[in-house]
């Protein structure tokens, strides 16, 4: 083996950490309304496309509209990520596919079961993995039931 | 650190990439409903042991019929697994543990929360990591919810 | 690259590894009320912080109640982790975010959801990577549900 055979294997193996890294800040900037993360995973002309009542997104200035849209309708969120499948086209550029579980609350109380598909492409530049675009394939949204979340006291 | 050494640590890092793309596209190929996806992770000679109402499975053409028999009893699954401990007896053989959430619609529409544990065994045969053994351990399987499952308008 | 260089950007990759199995192993733990498994997670001084109604624990022995605890409060327990972000402080410390998902089952049969962020500090001693710190955060646990959680026949 070679050292930059060597070198590419363990660079892929980083990469694939620092894109598990991406996935799950998606979800910790949207649940946890903090900007700053939900606004650092993604590159500056990336996309965003979820289509139907949410709209899609270009650029990361429309992007960032995206966690104040999802406020007005959700009171909380929580995303569970997993099923993540990356494959890398070259040494900067991989797609991936995972899939979500989501419990989202209602500003009413209600909340609804949602379970979505994220398929992903990332991209490495100037040395920081990023998503260049990430489409929403929402599979189910149920009607919102009655759980009364709250924290235990 | 020997060159050897070193082949055999990045080996087993990317063996257990593989080993979870396994896991993540057994869900893919049951909720997804794509029979290639879901026959491209056993071996030939592959166990897939249920039990109870399912029954087990014996070689890849048995193992196949999976699918149509999900399909019988759900009109849609959604799995997400989670929980998983890899450990290998040696660098062409894995065990594997993961603990499995899902959803699944009946076709009435009922809406069952599942738990299941997924007792695995992984072989690589000529170079491709595939499930030699599937045993699944299911754990609760609720009553039918009313949740009406749907994708958003 | 160096040598050097080498063997700790390897160690890296194989002490997530490590750590996402006592992430696991936390939840099979619990889950299976393998006090064994769960014991086995946790440095002697590790401190385990729930807080609330729970309370906190310190030293490996008052950790080691914990499992009992939690079969006072529910018959079964089902925790998947996901969302994890591991990062690293120095070769052999390393501090942990997970988001959790969980279902579980009182006494008298109501099924309660529950999410929850656990805030970890893991460190690595005679070789051996282990909890040191785990502070549990629970966004939300909801009111009993009438699921009648049971095995298929």
């Amino acid at each position: 083996m070679t050292a930059p055979d060597l070198e590419a294997r363990l660079d892929e193996l980083e990469s694939r950490v620092r894109i598990s890294e991406i996935i799950a800040r998606y979800c910790e900037g949207v649940d946890r309304k903090e900007p700053d993360v939900f606004k650092s995973i993604w590159h500056d002309d990336a996309e965003y496309l979820i289509g139907a009542d949410r709209g899609n997104f270009t650029g990361l200035d429309d992007i960032a509209r995206f966690p104040d849209i999802v406020r007005n309708v959700w009171k909380n969120t929580y995303h569970w990520t997993t099923n993540s499948v990356v494959t890398f086209q070259a040494r900067d550029a991989a797609s991936g596919v995972s899939e979500c579980f989501a419990m989202c609350e209602k500003h009413d109380g209600g909340v609804c079961f949602v379970g979505a598909r994220y398929v992903d492409e990332f991209s490495r530049r100037n040395g920081v993995w990023k998503l260049a675009k990430r489409r929403v394939q929402r599979w189910f949204q149920s009607t919102p039931q009655d759980l009364n979340l709250a924290p235990p006291a």
